[in-house]
């Protein structure tokens, strides 16, 4: 069962064009930079997963987290234990990865085969998202990730809340990189034709819901889990 | 149609334990660290994009790669004239994350939902692979990308050789993170138990293959394809 993939449209960001910076110019293949912020929420809308980058003693690290964008910025959270969280007030500088694989481009010759994909990059300081709103910050990420389900649990508790850190980055610097085409040719490319040439999609699909040991069998699916069926 | 991943056994390393390193130790929820290599081959071996996060200018950068995993190390390929690829012979130290989504996991509580995943990341030196070595590095990523695609095309010409820069990162340190269980609970966790729990598993599917405009209909699929079906 492909699902269809979720969209939160009550937090729509002002944001309509993506400014080009010296750190978010593309120049590799630029013709396949976007600068459309609707591409942008699209893929950040559709994603679960950001691999978080950041510098630590010099070195880069990176580390994967689940996120949710809001209006014109995203948001992150974790462990108020954890190391990324520690950040001081000022914030830390991050540069957050989101990729969509959707497929592989079968071309006539190894050079020109590639993938399809949506892309999206975003660099600039992460901030913890103040403590008055933290839950409403925890609200928009679980509505993302698990729409409807914030209505279908008991409410978080203050400790819970004290546990969780949130972390903000704005959008204002992002690159996106979109291929969406069959294998390039052309007539005269002295390639052989007669080699099959084209583009096997891939897409991340959901399979059947699998109840936990202790949920009771006439226990009716909510809707945030039939959603996917 | 769920394909099969592909393994690449001929390249099996000689690494059986992951060794924990200051920058590897996994502090939060450690119990999730893994050490057996197998699963760390396993996770690069069933990817096709990884994460590559660097420092440049003292900030952090990421961008997605293909790669396979060649033996004890794996290969990052790109144009020789991307940014990443202008790599000094002594390398650039990366953050490589590479990381599968297995389900949504929703807990009784928002506070113990989750994902389930596998998730990878390795940390060293990328350095460039000698020009001598290229076209058979290449081989192996083609190889692990479009597995039989090497035979059924034209081999590479040497401008496309030097216009492909290859880097190669040891596995010598890289942690290893997986949940890949249930929703937490137990009968006395305070909590709703009428409320159901349970996991959405995901996995990245290919859907029928679409040929190319200049395909004719009576080229038959190749093997590489065809194994998608």
């Amino acid at each position: 069962v492909v699902f269809s993939l979720f969209q939160n449209p009550s937090h729509d960001g002002a944001m309509t064009e993506i400014p080009v910076t010296d750190r978010t110019r593309i120049h590799r293949l630029p013709e396949r930079q976007r600068t459309d912020a609707r591409e942008l929420h699209a893929i950040l809308d559709t994603a679960y997963v950001a691999q978080v980058a950041f510098v630590r003693d010099g070195l880069p690290v990176v580390i994967p987290f689940s996120f949710a964008r809001d209006g014109d910025s995203i948001l992150i959270h974790g462990s108020s234990g954890g190391g990324i969280f520690l950040a001081s007030p000022g914030g830390v500088d991050v540069a957050v990865g989101v990729t969509h694989l959707d497929g592989l481009v079968f071309a006539r010759s190894l050079f020109d085969s590639s993938m399809n994909y949506r892309s999206a990059v975003i660099v600039g300081a992460a901030r913890p998202v103040p403590n008055e709103e933290k839950e409403e910050a925890l609200r928009v990420i679980s509505e993302h990730l698990m729409p409807g389900r914030w209505d279908e649990v008991r409410p978080m508790t203050k400790r819970e809340l004290a546990a969780t850190t949130v972390l903000r980055v704005p959008l204002a610097e992002a690159s996106v990189k979109v291929r969406d085409h069959s294998a390039s040719e052309a007539a005269d490319d002295g390639e052989d034709h007669r080699v099959w040439a084209g583009v096997v999609p891939l897409a991340l699909v959901a399979g059947a819901a699998e109840r936990s040991p202790m949920t009771a069998v006439d226990v009716a699916l909510p809707p945030s889990v039939a959603r996917f069926s």
